[in-house]
């Protein structure tokens, strides 16, 4: 009989059907070449080919815009939004429109078109998220900037257009809705409760351990509840911060840890499965518990779910979790 | 430069970004051999292939289960939600669960393998939706069921397991958020204006033109201001109507033409595209204007859109529909 489970934070409803006659191995990927990396505008060497360098971490005495870098921060050729301009509303009978104010930014990772970010080592993983970390700082310094959203989309199916390992960062004049959408439901429970649901959450899961993919001392990665996707990861600091870019150079280490140990077990548990990024932070001034989801694309979106906001998971987090704990690395 | 614009409903915003360098025509789908049906449990002669039959449109004298249907409705095989038990909330520490309670049922819209939809005649497109207004009612005369969701998916990234032309439903045993959320939307509209938001959106579509890409007597069919997807529909009926089960013969056949003529220009403007058909109603005893949309899966769903539920489109839906309405039939 299929289960149905409530998300608490936004109240979204999954229905759990693991009799569809999956099984968590029926979503490994197959086998694919390894790319050469011919013409890639983010490899070392072709710096001319992106727009100019807006951030880099680079040797001493190498100049910008020139080989020396170990990670790389260019604004997106074909921005989605751009820095030009005011946010300012305009009406058309009931409708509304402005212009697209805001940033688009790509952090290239790597200067290595085959080394995914995963298979850094936990030093250079963490200097792609102290880049994560400055970039926020700078773009939240504009007022012009409500929230910076960090994502990374792994594989064609998960809309990435380049191979070369990058993550990408859109700043937004005005606050996404799925943001505003959790922080409701944060705030809402904070109210009943006094306590952060996050904390909350975490309390539960180490206690019933059976949804743990990870842990180290500062971080726990698990498989939410009421998971939207197979194999969908929660990594969440143990530290109650709203925001990641407020925290230590150390806990950025064990993040880096975290990281690289839950990517490794889920590339080694689905072999290379095509999956996107999200980093959620709270929003300007309000009080939150940061995380970073990832989400695997290992199933369609169909009518059902655009019309309903209901997902269908073939795959029990309980289950997800033993085989991501059990992937040997 | 990216223009924003703001659904006037839910309040999600969309960046158009036609200067990421795409036209109308690169969505155009590649040529697909038409498939031969071998081993379709739709195909009639195959009866025994699916669940019982729980309704059909069949010609005088012929069985249940056996040949001589034009429309066929049969539980899915492997349903996400199953009308046994009830649904009940159980709590597991801060988590909410319940049994997945509801329905999940086929509607095979023709016996004929390689007949789409819009290549049905009118009349016989009308028994397919009179076909929804029957299922409906039936399953909503079902206190357990909260709602009924119908949608189509054609082509495997939207979603499709087979090929031959058909629905689904999916009654669920709670209000879909996003149903929820599109009736809060209209709430607070009508509480401010005291007038539908459907009805004015229609007004202003009538009169500005620009947008529409087909209409007759009873339905106007136009590409929404605040489109996510390039090429999106929103079939609109002129009655302000709460649910499409309760609408007349007379307009189910001017509802049938509409999708006829809006799905062949769909399909003949993007060359068979992939897409999913969604069909929103009100929820039960409340006041709405239902509609059906149509959403072309010509982009990807990447981190972007999932961290922020911002979508991208490369489409400005004046364009979309410009290029619809020349489509010739």
């Amino acid at each position: 009989m299929p289960e149905l489970r409530k998300d608490p934070l936004v109240g979204r409803w999954v229905i759990f059907s693991p009799e569809r006659g999956k099984r968590p191995t029926d979503f490994v990927s197959p086998e694919e070449a390894p790319s050469k990396g011919n013409n890639c505008p983010f490899c070392q060497g072709r710096e001319n080919e992106t727009p100019l360098e807006v951030y880099s971490v680079r040797k001493e005495g190498t100049k910008p815009n020139t080989p020396g870098w170990s990670v790389r921060v260019v604004p997106n050729k074909f921005p989605a939004l751009a820095p030009e301009g005011v946010f300012q509303e305009h009406k058309e009978g009931i409708y509304t429109r402005s212009t697209g104010v805001g940033a688009h930014e790509v952090i290239i990772e790597t200067p290595e078109h085959n080394l995914h970010l995963e298979d850094q080592s936990v030093e250079e993983i963490a200097k792609v998220l102290e880049t994560y970390q400055q970039r926020m700082k700078e773009l939240l310094n504009n007022s012009k900037n409500e929230y910076v959203l960090i994502f990374k989309n792994v594989g064609k199916e998960a809309g990435a257009s380049l191979e070369h390992p990058h993550s990408q960062l859109i700043a937004t004049p005005v606050l996404p809705k799925r943001v505003a959408e959790k922080e409701n439901g944060y705030a809402a429970y904070y109210k009943e409760t006094s306590t952060c649901i996050f904390c909350d959450m975490m309390k539960q899961e180490l206690q019933e351990k059976n949804r743990i993919v990870y842990e180290n001392e500062s971080f726990l990665a698990f498989c939410p509840y009421a998971s939207k996707f197979p194999f969908q990861i929660c990594l969440l600091p143990k530290n109650h911060e709203a925001n990641m870019m407020n925290i230590s150079t150390q806990e950025v280490k064990l993040f880096a840890d975290c990281v690289k140990v839950t990517l490794s077990k889920l590339v080694q548990a689905l072999n290379k499965p095509q999956y996107n990024v999200v980093l959620t932070v709270g929003p300007r001034k309000k009080d939150f518990h940061w995380h970073l989801e990832i989400l695997p694309r290992v199933t369609r979106i169909a009518g059902f779910e655009w019309g309903s906001d209901f997902f269908i998971n073939p795959v029990m987090p309980e289950a997800a979790a033993k085989d991501l704990r059990q992937a040997s690395l």
